[in-house]
């Protein structure tokens, strides 16, 4: 390959890349911008929202410094509002629409030994009911996923029937499944461990699968970069399951040891490069490819708003690396069995310093090129903390 | 429930497990006769066999102190002879017959960076060609499952690409699965790493299970109990399968940190209760189940005979205190959201001694109560470490 | 060995298992019979004490079944009253007396990013203020431990500085021993995360031991059984901190995967019979050892009396397993190097059903052989879920 | 701080990392240059070397190229010559000079159960005199540094006793540390597990350092990057060890799972960055800090040499970034609790591309800015294939 090709190829793969960064969309959690912690401590900070209006304010700035953050997740109860078609205007006022609607099977007493997987047939069906109250949110504020994470499982060998609890939960997600809209999908989640601390009920990503495949077409594995066991090869999952044509969303966020639920791409950069080339390479970045690539995080002791948008930015970066593979390049390496060389060709695009190029992506669409800066400079901060005095803050589990 | 109904529940318990534990059967592999060790040294041990008919030899003295023992796989090429039949008539005597035959895909120079996911369709075809081999040398033995373990993968991110591994690897298995008879099986194993150490192709039983999917009903997953990450519960994923009707075969050992292939029992022997457990449960420990229980060991620095016997015994003891779980108390304790209770059930079972249990199944069946002290007795080791001599020894790789 | 010798051999530790086991002592932790969760949810539970006499009425109430459980821990601020003395005359009205008193470095908001090893001086005196007040209770209650769990540490990369977070840590750890009587020690615990993400302060027992040995004598090392990475070969740090004098006290508890806090002896028997055999081995089971048994656990969804009554059992069985190991047969194997002789000597006890034992022990001091069933129909849940109506219950952190 | 102060700055430190990096030395080991692999399989590949002296030979490529590999370490006895001397000189010969001696305590058959810690005295003092053969060709080669990894440590709880085990290595360990000469070190590895799968005898720094500190000053542990528990904070440990005055030398090189051995930077080229910010931090990177920086790897299945250049270019460029780290304003950010601002500070030197400025370094040392292209384009690979031909290739075990 001569010198000018390969210039000609960067430069072509640069443009690509703008491009392709300028149809890329995120979605925040709303739950992201009120108190979290661990089960030690929840610390509060000043300026936290105190209803799910104030969380759409806050995912707005994200949007409005980044460019690329257009969507907000809801969490039922903790978003609960009177009235929902208000709540999907506001967002707009904002410059975002409502994403998926998230049930919640943790916080209802209820649910202390399961949800859709309990013993007792009146808690599942409260389980299911739930879930229709939710696909009834959907409608109203024009949601299309309607994603489920079972916090299911056992603390104890023995404390119930593994095989019956599969079963019970074939049969509620065949009823919530049955109650969607025919424009709504299912996205179901999985976890390696926590709440439960013996068995998960949906532990893995097979597990997950082999429901979205009973259930239909339009139940997708959701995968969160947090929960697997320490070790697994995620990108390996990502292209699994996207061979199979069911990964219907992300879940990003951070982990060195648990679900630690630390900012995207902090931990490990290289990691979420590599499932970013993954979805590059299996044209998943596409705008129609139906993977909603989301946000999940706690912002324990760092302030949210800013967090959201170095999380964004870190997925920008990744992306942006992906994009620049030399794919011609790597695969002649492939092919031919030269590991060096495949691996440098893939390591090469890694050790590019793409912020540069982001700069000139945001410039290019009337942002400012460093959202962190432009983001502390606008004031919004100093505001929420002075006006959002009284009320209760909107926490984890609020 | 009166102690008395319990009393009498226990008895029944107990010959209803007996009548079981009489039915159970475990296949050896005739590489753990073979002398074994890590990547830092193979420690050769004396008496140690030199050819296939002196493993199955070796074999054929567990089963005769055990009576549970009933079949040996082999290795292919590592058990390669002149006349199968000859071989397997051997075992006839020796009062084994031939198990599984296993597939070796990574001995060949040529698999240095894949067999059936390798990038050159030659080598491809060539890992589907031993395959045949393999399926001829079932039909000579009388062998019904042919069992596959895929070594391939990644060493290094970029190396090869991870989807067209995946679409290398359907292509291969269909074509193998096209070469069995109606009455063989394809038994599909997954590793979660080791010999490769960034991505294995197969790396988990979701994996393993979608490939079976693919290739029809009599292709079958094999779960190896040291094949996981750590703190997977394995137990899940047997009720998973037997769920899914796709537990075709067990690989028994014991890990502590990696693929240790510890004998069965010696690591976490709670564990190995709960999986039986499962299996109990779940009718899968019946004859004809379809569930093929093996051993895959390397008695690196224990000898080879005595160890087997001891793993065959361990999987009878957490047989036997599975069979002895009162499935009524715990199904009660389960429905009424007793977890203490729950779990206490299990526990008792487990805390059980069945070692008196096991010795009057042994003398029922005209066996010596401790095989331990048998084998130890019978001068068989003498006899082995005096005649073997000269020749080579086999090794795990030989 | 003779078969006479042998049996005789057995009786003999059978006896002196008895006497051992009629000296062994498990200290209780207050929090244990609050309410206690996951960051996702606290479940509620009727009856549960709202305020330390309560706590310290039904730890009284495990010690009362079992035997071997006189001691309570408290936790300040949780367990704060006006009067220490009344407290401690209070325990001894309920059969026991005061522990170690625990320091809480995670709850108050100056804490969010650090206590001892804060950036801010002021945030560092006041944890060294708030030890000096436990201090003062150790005076009031007669306790002689003082437990400092360290929950500082980092979430992201470069949030602080390693080093100097140890030598601030270093500085104010030697503030808080200088402040102790002559009759007190220093107990230090280490966790290898949780609820810090990315660096915790001291993760290890190397990094506890440390800071010891730089205190002097009276510092020692509290090994916690859930504060381990994956994999960790728990019994060897017991040898190792039992070799260098240091292991000053357990915290027991079981896991799966993280800090989950179960009944000890719940998800690894036999790890906890493998730790109870350093301790016997090493002559650290008499009372005059140093090593304080105490339980950590959290009993989120089952009852809490029963569940810390179970632990203790647990416990005792694991001890008496230990007691029954034949060290002159043991040794013998380990010395002629004779792998499965010696393993089957460890495991010989370990299979052994130690209940009718410990159910002989129990019956020789007056006790109901089954101290569960004795429990349940002493009536006192019932009396307690009737007259602790009102006022706020007490939870993990309060 | 002003935008002229930080560029001021930025300047500032480009100067002082390229004068950093041009003292900076990493040291090769001579058994990277001979075939490897796993228990599976070793793949030989054309052109390895034959005996030491051609493994020198290569040692001195990587050294000529990237001019910071000036010393190699031998291994005893794979590295065994009439002459050491001879090979000192014929190292000198090649631009290198002779680096740790490593003694071998894992591939004697008498060394099965053990060495230093094994139950019979013979084989103990045959494993101390093997160290006492090594430290006279330390003397023969002008080597310093007597590293000493312990494979030792059980497959099964029992099989020996882990408290005897630790005192009869301290025995063993104070005889080697005897015979020392006063400008002699000895380096103690430890490692997590394998080729023992129950407990090593030295699985953790803790358990290293006591002996060390036992032993003297001159005792130093060794930190192998794939030698601990998932998850582990391997940067914690060496800022622990710096602070102890004991961190003697780092045995670099990558994992996914377990002592993967795979080149350095492969796997989490972030982790590596951390590492190499705590040793800048902590001024360990000056050439009289006493840390050596050694590479152990295994290459295989890329080729040897240019993995071994592409494994120091990696270790060149986390230090390159360490060295960018705008030390002051992360002072300033973790001093005032600026979570994202002191995490932003770290991230920003690791995003940037540090190539241009090492292709600077080289080229001001008259190399080639591109050590691997350099390599290649230089023919040695195609003289060496068609050279080395007969005579028995090196392996990982010779």
């Amino acid at each position: 390959m001569s010198t000018q090709t390969t210039t000609s190829g960067r430069d072509g793969r640069v443009e690509a890349a703008l491009a392709a960064l300028r149809t890329q969309t995120i979605e925040l959690p709303s739950w992201a911008f009120g108190n979290s912690g661990t089960r030690f401590k929840v610390f509060a900070q000043a300026g936290v929202p105190r209803d799910p209006f104030e969380k759409i304010a806050d995912a707005g700035q994200v949007h409005r410094h980044t460019g690329v953050a257009p969507r907000v997740s809801l969490h039922i109860p903790w978003d609960r509002v009177e009235d929902y078609a208000r709540l999907a205007e506001h967002a707009g006022e904002h410059g975002v629409t409502i994403g998926a609607i998230n049930s919640n099977l943790f916080q209802d007493n209820d649910y202390m030994l399961g949800s859709l997987t309990h013993p007792d047939a009146r808690v599942r069906a409260k389980a299911v009911a739930h879930h229709v109250e939710c696909i009834d949110i959907m409608r109203a504020t024009g949601s299309t996923d309607l994603k489920v994470w079972l916090p299911d499982g056992l603390n104890y060998p023995g404390q119930d029937d593994l095989r019956s609890r599969q079963d019970r939960l074939a049969e509620g997600l065949a009823q919530i499944y049955a109650a969607l809209d025919e424009d709504h999908r299912l996205i179901l989640e999985y976890k390696f461990f926590e709440p439960a601390f013996y068995a998960m009920d949906i532990p893995d990503w097979g597990t997950s699968l082999l429901h979205c495949l009973a259930l239909g077409e339009r139940a997708m594995v959701v995968l969160d970069t947090g929960h697997h066991a320490p070790g697994t090869n995620i990108e390996f999952i990502v292209a699994q399951l996207l061979r199979a044509g069911r990964l219907g969303a992300f879940d990003f966020n951070s982990r060195f040891y648990a679900d630690d639920d630390l900012m995207v791409g902090s931990a490990d950069p290289f990691q979420l490069f590599r499932i970013m080339h993954e979805i590059v390479r299996n044209g998943a970045l596409a705008p129609d490819s139906g993977v909603n690539f989301m946000l999940d995080q706690c912002h324990n002791i760092e302030p949210k708003i800013p967090a959201q948008i170095r999380s964004v930015m870190n997925i920008q970066e990744a992306t942006a690396k992906a994009l620049l593979v030399d794919a011609e390049a790597l695969h002649a390496a492939q092919q031919s069995g030269d590991v060096l060389g495949a691996n440098g060709a893939l390591m090469d695009a890694y050790n590019t310093d793409v912020r540069p190029l982001l700069a000139r992506l945001r410039e290019s669409q009337g942002l400012d090129p460093n959202p962190m800066a432009a983001f502390a400079a606008s004031g919004y901060t100093e505001t929420i903390v002075a006006e959002r005095v009284g009320g209760a803050q909107a926490g984890w589990g609020a």
